[in-house]
């Protein structure tokens, strides 16, 4: 499981800020992912090739974040069958509607697998999800991280509760 | 391959008309499924017992749909790790805006897969693109659905551009 | 009157500032509370356990406040039949819109006293309204309540008349 | 029990249709409850007097439905400490979104209870809620409007399941 | 005309920062107005009063301005025959559309004339014009300033010229 | 009295069989209006020369309806320093909200009197209110039509009442 | 000028009913044009390849109509540098607003001339405009089409002041 | 080519800094433009007259820039049948919604070649795409625009795979 099999894709540099947060969780998952920029509109031939190629290559998810009229996610899954997971991003005089409308309403046969606007974590919990019926250790690891979770939670709880006494 | 692998799971059987239409593409695709009522809200318990039950039944996906204050697709991924795909459903005043966001606006840590308001359709396209990646006769006849769409289209723009003659 | 009649929930620590003020009004009106973390995502279990067992405690009314896809406040609902007050919070791009809609628009069965976005202050008036009915003591402190603020708006308006001339 | 104890008032006859469905689940749930047309802009004086009076009188909830710039519920809440339920009812040209703002957004300090657009059958849900920390019979037969809810879902879903086989 | 003919309102005196615009802008066209606090929610007997002996006391326009639910408008005008301004005020999580909606979307025969969010200024010309047709002074020096505007404008233009020169 | 003291325009004879409400309004409150199709967008010199004459015509109010890009209560503001009330229309795919932005956000120095969406009916009692200011009868009957309202919605609260004895 | 020098392409054979209305005014005008089915998701790569070779083919403008997550003219505008005219179809739950939200939304670069949602007719108007820049007889074929407007927009004025006499 | 083939129109001089950007690209692109304050309301005689004359001029585009209800590139559209390209700024508590609908949504008959809210950039680079079917050198130079954006996004793309090493 050395080479990548989740690939995350921005529109920009600038998109890098809020994208990072979804790698640092797959290396925290122990998912192998490589990241690129890959604009829709800028790139669209190399965007092309990227997703026409990416199953040959072993890229078993691509994620992809861009703002605005957020074409990226979808001009991805146009050129491949894998799943995409479309991270619409905050940016511009609409906060990100404009790109969750743009990610999230794909016409019947191209489906987005769309998360929250700057949704970059659950972007990346989701592909874990999608992997986990395929890899029975991240199936584990999930349930570990939901347990840890629970148990922050909790803690938060209890000190609340002291505080509120 | 004969056990359901994907669960469709609706909160009302008013919302059944739309969600036929997920599981009609996916037994063309060759993908056994069930259909179940499970609301959040009025069947809670059951839902929940649904959800945190499904990794070891051999279910691999969850589509669900739901409308208004559409909790179920959040609730059902609140109680298991399995990829849970949610499909707003348009009904009542807001026509499937209040659905859209109460499926896909979801905090940190517990992703919904989110697709069209009423896209049945392309959810269970994305549940195919999610099995592709561990079920490769998944990801041909999606590859071979593809390739038909086109065919399809391009006849469409040969009779559109005779017609225009 | 020692026990907490009402429980202010909320999904994360984060939301603690907005909630808080919930906490001080009961206290300002002489009203029992208790105060906990209960996401309905990341403590499912939990959540469904509090509401369940929340009138058989003693507790009269549940306000719960989250953001985004706020679920918590429906979920609470789901559990009990005591009043819900959900509270949606502003956070995230699209600032408590979306913790509106999926506060607000719950279908019918299983309602939800919403109020404004970042409303924790008339949860807790609303909580003391509700309270009214049964506690005589409570309808005259708020009547008290209504009168002081009627006299310190008169006063600011005195104010402003004088400042005019 | 016999004199009222909710009142449901409307802004215009036209609202009737929608605002029945709310005392016809009063009847059902032995709520013994009062209907009314006042208008906060046709009727203010009506209105007010009818808010100003009705603890007195008896009345412990009062639940109000209008639509556009639905001001009913909030100026009915300005003059009473009782609860106050708000409808925003669907109308003109957006929908009720215009009412469900201007029933919700209340500024601190009186608060209306808001329910879904055209949620008339919650408000009087949510009014059995709020009288069930008073009256224990309205508790039980909450729970057994629940119950019933909850079998009948499972009848639908028994039969979905049969259907699909 | 030493007295009063305009009035000023506003919900609170947090509102006072943008109402003073329409102040300022009344006392420049040498008009006289009052302004003054009158909440719709918490003096509901005072802003009744205010409005409704308004005209006997030779105020011929009240301009209203309010945030949120901004029902002050809308209820100033149920209580008099006089032209009613609403300015709907930006505050709160939704920025003022809330506000708006409450104020420009009243039912029919209650009209409330509805300018920007945070039209204050605008307000007060409205004003202006609205008197213009019963004083021609007030007549000739709006259209004074409207000259001064343009020439103000023009000049602008001429340096931008020679700027981009 | 004979000659018209209110123009009411609009942008297009499609708008005719909602704009002819405040037509007929003005009829029954003895107001001499004149009605003319005069689009800002496909006569704008028409428009300008009309809003640019109409106060040395002896018109003193003017009411313009348009629906989308509403531009035509702005263009005649523009050249007028009568009061000009906007009446958005709801056509085509936003439902007037266009509309509504298009004319109510009017920037500073050259305001828009508008109300509700397809709200002729206000914008013909908008106008009877800022006669009023000038002409007395027209107040008088402004409030006996108040009165009528008024009685007509205590008998209907009264039929209401009896129907549901 | 026998060539066409319009491609009117659309998502699907469904976006024709709409879209015919650009052809329709093309052909008035004396503009050749072409139409066409080309799915920026469906037909991704015939998509890139008449965009890409439209210059040299002598087509001089591409509209392009499409609804939902409309990418197909932000597509088209990636692959030439030639003017790109977007029409945002109104379809599915949001009326558009999505489609035109992904249509104008463009980032820096790669530019879409947007129109109205459903505005097809404009779209060929703009094509007008734009060609009127280079062929003179097109920019007289415009002043003709407007003064025709015009004068049926005057002719229907008179009737209207004749009928309301 | 030494006379300003394109305008650029804003509607005030605080829409400078955004507007600028559009002057700085056709600087760059060597294409002569002019700009000019010009607002639709404040000052309508000398934008009618700036679009009526502008052909004759020798203009070939207008860009307008306007906030707010946004008519100034409807109004100059109105009076010329040159292409007008409208750029919607972000201004006032609708962050340029509004703008955006007043813009974008003209009726049939007087289009808007619409961009992005505070797009500029875009509205240059489209004014270049319209003058390229008539200047074969800019189309080159736009070409050369688009292979530079390219290479630059290729460099970060390298950068940021090295990076992520």
């Amino acid at each position: 499981m050395k080479k990548p099999i989740v690939g995350i894709l921005m529109g920009s540099e600038s998109d890098l800020p809020v994208m990072k947060a979804a790698a640092d969780i797959l290396k925290d998952m122990g998912v192998e992912y490589e990241m690129d920029i890959c604009s829709a509109h800028r790139l669209p031939d190399i965007t092309a090739k990227y997703a026409g190629s990416a199953r040959q290559r072993g890229i078993e998810i691509i994620i992809a974040g861009a703002g605005m009229a957020a074409h990226l996610a979808g001009v991805v899954a146009s050129h491949t069958t894998l799943p995409v997971i479309g991270v619409p991003l905050k940016s511009g005089a609409l906060n990100g509607l404009d790109a969750l409308y743009s990610t999230v309403q794909m016409p019947p046969g191209i489906p987005v697998a769309t998360v929250a606007i700057d949704g970059a974590k659950n972007a990346a919990y989701l592909a874990c999800s999608i992997l986990s019926i395929k890899y029975p250790d991240i199936a584990d690891r999930l349930a570990l991280f939901r347990e840890k979770t629970r148990q922050s939670l909790i803690a938060k709880s209890d000190e609340l509760k002291q505080g509120s006494k």
